[in-house]
């Protein structure tokens, strides 16, 4: 599986839209101490409040992969930046994108990488042959943050409880499928790119056997109950094994985004469904927790909404951004 | 979508087992007509049955596919086969290859066919772009065979229940899904080679928007059940938004093929598995029957266990090869 080299420089781009910097503010907010520099280009107005450095700069302190962690219209890879590309593999730097672009198209940027001995990380495809999963048990603990619909905080949720796990000196590992916990963790599988035969074998992939009391905690994708990615989302669910689940919802999310038409799930056939689904593969699987964007209540609302919730499902019911993930994880270490 | 070109003269490649020309085999069964001749390479034993024809006078015939329906040891392209494939090409006829070998990979193949103007066709790969699912109820009546396990004869159901159809005069296609089924249709998409965020897309595409009375009666891929394709077989139920479900089931089997330790599951149980699924993008969704694979039980033996079975669900059961499926077509039928 791909190693992304530390130290980061975050490359901005042109942006001139925060939003379109979310990537870049994931990996400072997750993992500050692998971000040395930023680099801006012409036009740019946003400020991460790195100190700003030229390739050569970079080079000098030791920075090995440029991160193109900003998303330009169309997720192009503008030929405006094509100088600075070649620049960094001159100074012995790593390229690792999250565009939609390959880094790999970038006329002679493949041969400048051989020549430089550099590498090129097109995070959001997937360059990997895997097998076919083998529903073999695991050793090791797996927890899988699952959604209602896509972009639920299934990421916050798993880096959050890797952070708390973490201070609790456990043995833990936030396991990326998508392309900012890549950048955050530095490996992983963009899980959505992989051929949809060897979907749940990557999943297997990325969770490997590992020292029984070890946990992963996976990042999940999609939804079952989104009528286009379901698919992704239970290749994952299969290829984990989790032996916790966590649920992750929004709120103020009342259809499935992008189609028309689709209402998001009651919370318990939710579970029962992904319960389901989990079992298949690991007979023990159940949910430890929910963990909910609350972003939409007022504080008082929210305590009120997470205490019905805990009440109806017996189960720790958070918001892991107001207020932290310590009772769910609580819950976790009662797991042996 | 690709479309396969008729006539077609098979391959039968060096092929000394008649196991590995199942494809060959399943194309002549159900579409004689496109079948002109066969073509033996040095060694082959096998003999479908068909005019041996050479590359010149199967394009004198008007042949216009090569098809290499054969599977040699790891389903590389011998290159032995060279002097035929770009012989063909020569005599202007496509290739359309089932194997996990491609075409466009057999050094100048590719570059023969542009200036042939000929067309190469890999099937079991997936070259096309598919848009991402949009959940969009489509018009027209769609049947999607699902199984309990892989290789339950969703395949030949589907096709049996399409050639009952067109007796009655039924406006009805089949839709493949996996490679014989293409080259039986002359079109379709090998779903399991899709990249995973676009095979809900992909099944949408593969039985569009058609005439309200109109049937698409589409091959079922994977299991449920199967821990490594289930994410495979989710993506083909939610695209292809089944008003009706048949569900496959080979009698002998006890455990999922090709993996240890799991058992092929309950037919209630898998029946509602598949019914709450299919219901996620087609409210109405429902089984119409149940076909069986009984080889392994004698013709008494048969009949008292799909009797049984039918008690047990109220809905036609059969075994397709055996028993045929009218009353299970009768059954579809009923659904306006």
């Amino acid at each position: 599986m791909l190693e992304i080299k530390v130290p980061y420089l975050l490359c901005l781009g042109n942006t001139t839209e925060f939003i379109f910097t979310k990537t870049a503010k994931g990996i400072l907010d997750w993992r500050a101490e692998k971000c040395t520099g930023q680099i801006s280009l012409q036009g740019c107005t946003i400020d991460l409040g790195l100190p700003e450095l030229s390739i050569t700069q970079a080079a000098q302190l030791g920075i090995k992969t440029l991160v193109l962690g900003v998303a330009p219209p169309g997720g192009r890879i503008p030929e405006s930046w094509y100088e600075m590309l070649f620049f960094a593999l001159e100074n012995g730097m790593d390229i690792a994108s999250g565009l939609h672009d390959k880094l790999s198209e970038v006329p002679g940027l493949v041969h400048q990488a051989k020549e430089e001995g550099c590498q090129l990380f097109d995070v959001r495809h997937s360059s990997e042959d895997f097998n076919v999963a083998t529903g073999i048990k695991r050793q090791g603990k797996r927890l899988l943050a699952v959604g209602t619909d896509c972009a639920v905080g299934e990421m916050y949720t798993a880096l959050a409880i890797e952070k708390s796990m973490l201070k609790r000196n456990k043995d833990v590992d936030f396991r990326a499928t998508g392309q900012t916990g890549i950048f955050i963790c530095g490996t992983g599988v963009s899980i959505d790119a992989v051929v949809s035969d060897f979907v749940s074998g990557a999943a297997e992939a990325i969770s490997p056997n590992n020292k029984p009391k070890h946990w992963d905690i996976i990042e999940g994708q999609g939804s079952l109950y989104h009528p286009s990615y379901a698919a992704v989302t239970l290749g994952l669910v299969h290829g984990s094994q989790p032996d916790a689940l966590v649920l992750c919802h929004d709120v103020s999310r009342t259809h499935i985004i992008g189609v028309e038409g689709y209402a998001v799930p009651d919370l318990a056939e939710c579970m029962q469904t992904y319960i389901s689904a989990a079992q298949l593969t690991s007979p023990n699987a159940h949910f430890v927790g929910l963990c909910f964007n609350t972003s939409s209540l007022s504080e008082q609302q929210a305590h009120n909404y997470l205490e019905k919730t805990e009440k109806q499902f017996n189960l720790p019911c958070t918001d892991p951004y107001r207020f932290g993930v310590e009772a769910l994880v609580d819950k976790i270490c009662e797991i042996d």
